[in-house]
């Protein structure tokens, strides 16, 4: 399993004569009324028809560019993976060494392609609409679907907890470079942190 | 022990006839070049003198208001807490139990006043003389002073995973605010991360 940022738009139809649906301008308005929509009402109370009106088009032009509403959310949190398909993976295996697969996964993902990470912290840290698209991502899309696979009393808390030692990763050895963790090879940090996920997923909290 | 940054002042001299010491035109101006020298130079490599010179002061006056390096280079940092004081204070019960310690500091400090920590990872996150700036005292001043402390192998290393579930733990709880995490109370956060802290620090890494 690898990142699936670029599969996104493997199945787009070809343009249409007369109107250029891949314009930047068209498509950053979407992206730019989903980011206001979704940060307003969440990603349950946010609808494709409201996202499109917002932005001045047809409700069929936002489903053509982006498929249906988790793409528009990803594409709009510039998430370089499909947690719907990234997750289930992560989880088929059954939970033991479950903790060093998540870790694994995460820094394949980040080491392949930053800058969408690093945006979004940036984005989370200065502005509240930012925070909350990145909240209602680690909430709907990461913490529901990890929770749901766990047979463990507070899995909504277990999986925030990942997410805590997750973020903090990214941060020192990604954004910060802090060294020596900015250098360590991966093998050096799911060897650390594996075990920090594992206990946090299916240890004893108390 | 609590976070320390109201004592700052404590010992400032009364101000001097004539001239406002406290204005925030000549603070505001010292912090400004600290900050471009220390993230120009690092810690070690910055001097009263060159930062006084840039700020087009006298250095007996940012001593007078910073005290030393450390002083200046905390404030600039908007750092909440002296860790010259802090950290020795953590150690000195022993390495038994320091996790949750450490923990519990962080947790404290936080909600005695986020909005240093705050601001901190949302300059690190932008730009990168601030991310300079908070890698550098991670690095100096805490870093190394645990570090130091440390009978085990890879011992910065150690201390740069603490940061990295700290910082992670910041951000989650404290600005992205991901439920349930952002509302439990501080003891079921100490009681979780205590041990991956304590084990980061002193535990198997292989």
């Amino acid at each position: 399993m690898s990142p699936t940022g670029g599969g996104r738009g493997a199945g787009r139809p070809a343009r249409r004569p007369g109107r250029p649906p891949g314009s930047g301008n068209t498509r950053e308005a979407v992206l730019a009324a989903a980011r206001a929509v979704f940060a307003e009402r969440g990603f349950d109370g946010a609808s494709l028809r409201v996202i499109a009106s917002a932005a001045g088009v047809d409700p069929g032009m936002v489903r053509h560019f982006f498929g249906d509403k988790e793409g528009l959310f990803r594409a709009a949190s510039r998430i370089p993976f499909d947690p719907a398909e990234a997750i289930p993976s992560l989880l088929a295996a059954g939970l033991d060494g479950l903790g060093e697969r998540i870790v694994r996964f995460f820094v394949s993902a980040w080491e392949a392609g930053p800058a969408p990470f690093a945006a979004m912290l940036r984005g989370a840290t200065s502005h509240e609409r930012s925070a909350a698209m990145l909240r209602e991502f680690v909430t709907h899309a990461v913490v529901g679907r990890v929770a749901a696979a766990l047979d463990r009393p507070n899995p909504a808390l277990r999986a925030a907890l990942v997410g805590s030692q997750l973020v903090g990763l990214g941060m020192v050895r990604y954004i910060l470079r802090v060294e020596p963790l900015a250098s360590v090879p991966a093998d050096t940090v799911v060897a650390a942190l594996g075990p920090t996920v594992q206990r946090y997923l299916t240890g004893d909290l108390d």
